[in-house]
């Protein structure tokens, strides 16, 4: 319901109702456009720590049950949790305060979330995301990569019905599974 | 070597040679910003056909052999022809000139390419890449699209062993075949 309404006390409003139902539509849903604007309202658009389109693309596609990917309420609070996760792992990597991560920070970061990556795999992570001479990670691009290992891992779990680290995964669900991040 | 120095006849000169060894430097390999100045210089800067960061890293990743995330002069010329074909596509299916395509476009043009997608793993192909209350998807996601869709199937048929459509993937090669696009 509309906060603010009505008599007797306010009901308890979760403050980041106010930055989401700013830009969603009357059906309750963000696209990946909204949220970045959503984002920018929260907080997140101050100096460095803003979010590309794609970014927001990719968050919207972890969190996508249904398919649509729009972004409803409850997926933005769970969306809002994981952020503050992952900017804490950020700032904790970040020994030096550079305001970026370089190659052996991403490893850390990564070995604390806990994915058990070949060198080869780490390798193309790092690489496909680092900029400037292929030497720092922005947080832009950190989360990119806190998304997207989640999402891939989550789905690929799924299909390891052996629980051994493989899968047996058809042409059209491997396309889906690696478009949706 | 360097154009038009010595005595006679100058060399003949790939054209494309020019842009790219504008922005290569002494190791002649180019990464996905230098790309993106690149591209640009060589005409893809005007208007609507401008490449974002993220499509530029796509297309160092379809053609990275090396696994160095950087692009030489013959991967170079590969894209251009690739680009020139995909923007073929795109002009013939935008049939109405809006200079975008919409749903129905962008089915028919990965019909023209010959991948065949269910109607759901589409959905997310369009999804995931449409603007604009998900009617519309731009030239620089067309191409994105484009280099994602050509990267994956290259990667998962050379795991399809009994070419039936179905492949066992190890959880390494999953995030490595997903991280690359």
């Amino acid at each position: 319901g509309a906060p603010g309404t009505g008599y007797g006390y306010p009901p308890a409003v979760d403050p980041l109702f106010g930055y989401f139902s700013a830009v969603a539509g009357r059906d309750g849903q963000i696209s990946p456009e909204e949220l970045q604007r959503c984002l920018q309202g929260a907080g997140y658009g101050n100096g460095w720590e803003t979010f590309s389109l794609e970014t927001c693309r990719l968050m919207i596609g972890m969190l996508d049950r249904d398919g649509n990917f729009q972004m409803g309420f409850e997926e933005f609070k769970e969306l809002w949790n994981s952020l503050n996760q992952w900017k804490h792992t950020y700032y904790t990597v970040d020994r030096d305060r550079s305001g970026t991560v370089n190659e052996q920070e991403l490893h850390q970061a990564i070995r604390t979330y806990g994915y058990n990556l070949s060198p080869e795999a780490f390798r193309v992570v790092f690489k496909r995301y680092a900029r400037r001479e292929q030497t720092i990670i922005t947080f832009d691009d950190f989360i990119a990569v806190s998304v997207r290992l989640r999402c891939l891992s989550e789905n690929f779990r799924r299909r390891d019905t052996h629980q051994n680290g493989t899968a047996m995964l058809s042409y059209d669900e491997f396309i889906r599974f690696s478009f949706v991040v």
